[in-house]
């Protein structure tokens, strides 16, 4: 296992939707601990060309993200009225809304990319592959992880045969990875991570609210292989973030769930756009996203934090102005020295 | 500070509304944790005696925890209207709802009990005493400690005095302990630990989710003085839990935050009543408790686990059934394994 070799405990997350860079993962993995690259609403070609550029800047290992999206029924009439109550954003911002369709992220040009590219880990979120899926993969040599929101899809993970879990707690930024998205109560990563390792023997990865080094002893403790962190290398100068979204992680708003601009519930700071459109959004993922793509793109280039999706971790005014390298190294010795305090406290 | 002399860093929760007994309590004092007697809903010469009975059994240390209950203005439509919603469950168990009101659950006769009995800790959930009101339990020789669930909260307590903070994460079972009950999403215990060791220098207790040695090994790691643990010690034959409760708790049901039972957000395990009333409750506490309190207490006695509040923390099915002694020594033996390997691992 990747996990057993890393120098650091510390795996990036993938970021998907513009803070993920090569720059950032390569950072990741040069420092010791293991960069990702976001596969998911990236063209095929600029995936690879991504997974070149990782390589071109460090020989250590690194991993890719897919999403995993299966079409399922949506809620026709809700997702109509959401378009409807979407247009005076549109208005707003001066674009035309997208059109709402599912698409699969381009699900079979991707595997067969990462068929071709052999990278070390590949790991999926919001659904578990096939296991013909999972095996083509490990058979050229790559390690397959899924991503996981509690015990019941870590069975179904372990059974399809992952090699290894990545267990994400409510706590965390972005998207809830869990397989469907419904209104269910999200476990807090450490209950989450005491619960899974009741059943299931793999190594498991930990994410959600892990923001500094005291907080990746604490996963650790609780059994993780290694802590899983976003947020946390937002601020890096090699993410690719957006300069409203690096101010307004760096102070204390509160997180909320919300479907508002995806239609698939994902942890972001509230905002204008949050707090208005969030109790109408419905279960509708991509095709919110596509609708609410040129207005998110409108309100970023604008620089208006109100108009757009600041996915962040509950922990996030933790995250840290560094490089990456830095973050990564920082990490590693705050979660050695906390836990070393922690175990001679207790002998 | 006594958490600095206790042998075990393993804090008892209050778990007020029958699980609360003495014998628990005194147990978990004996075992070298810090044992807790609920103060709320027990009339003030319950206490004493509860008081008297811990003393009886052992000298070590133990704690008391009051609700500090303030009347604000609740929406009285939706009371009434709940109350109507409320009526076939009370022919359902051939009972009389309670009537809707507004108490302080006997506030000053039981701060006066404290002056009087010096306890070594008194605890507050739901909101913070005074300056002044801190100050004369303080007086007296008592550590006071107040629950918080957010950075705000913690830098408020700290400024009027709190000797130490118990952090509730939202995975914890039972009340919130919210000082305002909105909805407002939750910090997990992980992140509200990190974000409030980042403020304040006060020693922090952390509860939530919290059930196995790994688990305390875990908020010991992120900086925490102590783990408050309540769900698991449920299952202890020590505790006043009920049969039908007792046995949920071993299964995998899912728990889910609700104000269906109390009128104020609380964390229990998903039943029939939660599911059929959890959308119309108001905030409206301790009106709701008072209103449904004959229907629980009912469907309690026929062993009707549908009937009543089933509280639970999201690692519910981690808790054991030994005797609370055993339970602590498990516990800080499993942390100190737990600690003693994560540290060896990251040398």
């Amino acid at each position: 296992m990747l996990l057993d070799e890393l120098e650091h405990p510390i795996v990036l997350a993938p970021l998907a939707g513009g803070p993920s860079t090569p720059g950032l993962a390569a950072a990741v993995s040069g420092a010791g601990g293991l960069g990702f690259l976001a596969g998911a609403y990236r063209p095929v070609d600029a995936l690879r060309d991504d997974i070149a550029a990782v390589r071109a800047r460090t020989p250590a290992p690194f991993g890719v993200n897919l999403f995993v999206l299966r079409s399922s029924a949506v809620d026709e009439d809700a997702l109509v009225s959401y378009v409807e109550r979407l247009r005076p954003e549109a208005i707003r911002y001066g674009v035309e809304l997208g059109e709402p369709r599912f698409d699969d992220d381009g699900w079979e040009a991707k595997v067969a990319l990462l068929h071709d590219e052999r990278v070390p880990v590949v790991s999926f979120t919001f659904a578990c592959p096939s296991r013909e899926e999972l095996a083509a993969l490990k058979g050229v040599g790559s390690e397959v992880w899924v991503t996981i929101t509690d015990p019941a899809e870590a069975r179904a993970a372990r059974d399809a045969g992952a090699d290894a879990l990545v267990l994400q707690g409510v706590e965390a930024g972005g998207h809830r990875g869990s397989w469907s998205d419904d209104d269910r109560d999200g476990l807090g990563v450490l209950a989450l991570l005491r619960l899974v390792a009741a059943e299931v023997e793999l190594p498991l990865v930990a994410a959600g609210g892990v923001a500094d080094g005291a907080a990746v002893a604490a996963v650790l403790a609780a059994g993780a292989a290694a802590a899983q962190l976003g947020t946390a290398f937002l601020r890096a100068p090699e993410a690719g973030t957006s300069s409203a979204h690096r101010e307004a992680l760096a102070t204390d708003t509160p997180t909320a769930l919300t479907r508002a601009f995806t239609g698939r519930t994902a942890r972001g700071l509230v905002n204008r756009f949050l707090v208005d459109h969030s109790s109408d959004a419905p279960a509708a993922f991509p095709h919110v996203h596509h609708v609410t793509a040129p207005v998110r793109t409108a309100a970023r280039r604008a620089g208006d934090a109100d108009g757009y999706n600041l996915w962040a971790g509950q922990a996030h005014s933790l995250a840290r102005e560094l490089p990456a390298a830095e973050i990564v190294e920082t990490l590693a010795r705050d979660a050695r020295s906390a836990l070393a305090k922690a175990a001679s406290r207790q002998r």
